[in-house]
């Protein structure tokens, strides 16, 4: 898979360091999980920061199910400057410190926000994929993230990070490319979902298929399945934050009145703001997408062909630190000890921490200061020991294990 | 509200002691919390056992949101015997045992099997209710419950209970009518709803209302908005079991199939059984019924125009049994444990326990013997000291709280 072509972006503002929105064109295409193969995909990445001068600082970001390749400030994809989706954790000076490290970034396939997808124009007709776009996993977004940092020219990442569905892709990094990746930092994440957070998807799905306005996912001209992609976004914000936020931020609160209505309309204010929170969702987020991310989600087990965990993380020798916080119960913390426990007995080198938060899922969104404290200091030890590496020699990444 | 009429069922099968469908006419019509007034009810009641000569022996068990006057076995609506909803816990020799108490259930105002209802005929139009329907509180459904018990001559209950809305309705007792409640038994329920709660419920009414088939709720001719209800219903199902639960029920399985199909159909067991769910419920339950409970549980607050919980019950002279279950994430103890505090803080008689077990809010529909050990002894005593207070007099129940 090599690059063929690199659009740059109508306009460049902000930090000099902040690349705005990049388009790579595969132009060996992608060759899926499936079986199946999409022959013309970009990917729409931003970077932040400089490499530095022995490729050893470059940290991938990936995101989660409704993120794109704008993490920090930046010119964002039309343009303009405009604050990132993980803001409070990375950018000068933050937990992921873009004047230290190369940051990148890349919108996964399958998505809406440059990157090919299912409202993207199959070649073939010219016409949006929809369903006809084939599904994607956590590892084909992986194969397309090695793709572009091919193109960058960096051969060993010194972390992969993200949370959620970000968390899924930088586990995947360590079985798909062991040799690639340094260190990896999963935050509020898990190795493969339960029962309910499947369950949870799946009632999102029912909602965007079953919506007459779905048209069998061919709705482009027409416009978005919009009451099924709303309740579905409901669904997943419920997930997202703990019922201790919730209490705390909305309680019984009545928006705007005194007394109950008696009526079908909007009394509570937690129902103002699921409402809000899925009328916004559809304005940006295409339902074909929410259906493909899920899916992705659902198929992604970090033991796949193998009988335990512990054993298809066997020839791991990347380093990892593990954050899980306390009221997650989308990916709660016995999740994530999981994961732990089986790095632990592959002797894998892994840091773990429970971070108290009282907001859910969304904590990994919410809590930069106690990220930092765990993410700052890994990263730069992991640099450092990069950087020592690729001073003593192309060989030393690998055997870097013992010496450490 | 007197009693104008008694329709007898079209047969009659079963334990001699189960009175098969009863209907109840009130003549006085209902008026209701809103203001608003019905004029035309009619209560869908069923009975188990005997009463006894002193009317010590009552005990009414509200049904939840999906709940019906069927509580256990007997002829059902259709003249047919089936078990009932709460099988495990109410017939002979179980811990509500009809063969020593009285038991009478009936459907709440709002329902769809056989009370008074948003699907029913409109006098004035001869046409269904629809959203025209006024909507009703849990204290509405306890009014209806005292006009069915003056209509079988019982001036005081032994216990009101129920588990989930259910338990709202039997908490909603001791300050509509505290004078006529020996006892509540509250299971698996909350004295108000949290914001989790209402947002889940808010995301179901959301499914419903804006499925293009609801017609804004006159939907009677053409057919259920199934798709807002089945997915309503889906969402219900989860908030009913717990992660535990899920993960021993279904794990990761996928139904009769080894590998991921890479298209969107129902591949994980969890999926079927969801869909199932899903289409099951919408053959026997009404949509606008879904909305009318819910909304009255958001709106249920046993704490109402006082300060404090315990403000609200300081008048209370009734004894308490409040069961909650450990891995009911839906009602959590924790509110459980609100409500005991309270309780206590009025030097209310109380018991509490929080019963030992993976299913969720369900529990209280599949821990009978857990259950058993606490019901079963505290009707016996309570009904034990009915008696004794009936034939000390008619003043005795009202002072036996010091006595005891």
């Amino acid at each position: 898979m090599a690059a063929e072509e690199e659009r740059a972006p109508d306009a460049l503002a902000g930090s000099p360091l902040a690349s705005g929105l990049q388009v790579l064109e595969l132009a060996g295409g992608l060759d899926l999980v499936s079986g199946r193969r999409l022959e013309h995909v970009q990917i729409a990445y931003e970077t932040f920061g400089e490499l530095d001068p022995q490729g050893a600082n470059a940290i991938l970001i990936c995101h989660a199910l409704s993120g794109d390749a704008h993490v920090a400030t930046g010119p964002d994809r039309f343009g303009e400057t405009v604050q990132g989706w993980w803001e409070p954790v990375v950018g000068p000076g933050k937990a992921i410190d873009t004047e230290k490290y190369f940051v990148i970034c890349s919108n996964v396939p399958g998505g809406c926000s440059g990157t090919t997808g299912p409202g993207s124009a199959d070649p073939a007709t010219n016409m949006p994929y929809g369903l006809r776009f084939p599904l994607v996993t956590i590892e084909d977004m992986v194969d397309a993230q090695a793709a572009l940092i091919d193109h960058l020219g960096i051969s060993r990442l010194a972390c992969v990070t993200g949370g959620s569905m970000g968390g899924m892709q930088a586990l995947a990094w360590v079985r798909r490319y062991p040799e690639r990746v340094a260190s990896v930092a999963a935050i509020a994440t898990t190795w493969r979902l339960a029962a309910q957070s499947i369950a949870f998807n799946e009632v999102g799905r029912t909602a965007i298929l079953g919506d007459p306005a779905f048209l069998g996912g061919d709705y482009y001209e027409q416009g978005q399945p919009s009451h099924g992609l709303a309740v579905a976004r409901m669904i997943g914000h419920i997930t997202y934050l703990s019922d201790d936020s919730m209490r705390e931020k909305f309680g019984r609160r009545l928006c705007e009145r005194e007394e109950h209505a008696f009526e079908f309309v909007t009394e509570f204010e937690v129902e103002s703001y699921l409402a809000y929170q899925g009328r916004k969702f559809v304005e940006r987020f295409d339902a074909n997408t929410y259906l493909y991310m899920t899916k992705a989600m659902d198929y992604f087990d970090l033991s796949a062909g193998h009988a335990t965990l512990a054993g298809a993380l066997a020839d791991v020798r990347s380093r990892f630190l593990v954050l899980s916080f306390s009221s997650d119960w989308l990916f709660p913390t016995y999740q994530a000890r999981e994961l732990v426990d089986a790095l632990k007995a592959t002797d894998a080198e892994v840091s773990f921490a429970e971070i108290e938060s009282p907001y859910g899922h969304d904590a990994f969104l919410l809590e930069p200061e106690q990220q930092r404290q765990y993410l700052e200091p890994f990263l730069a030890r992991i640099v450092a020991e990069e950087r020592e590496c690729a001073t003593a020699g192309p060989s030393a990444p690998t055997a870097g294990g013992d010496a450490r």
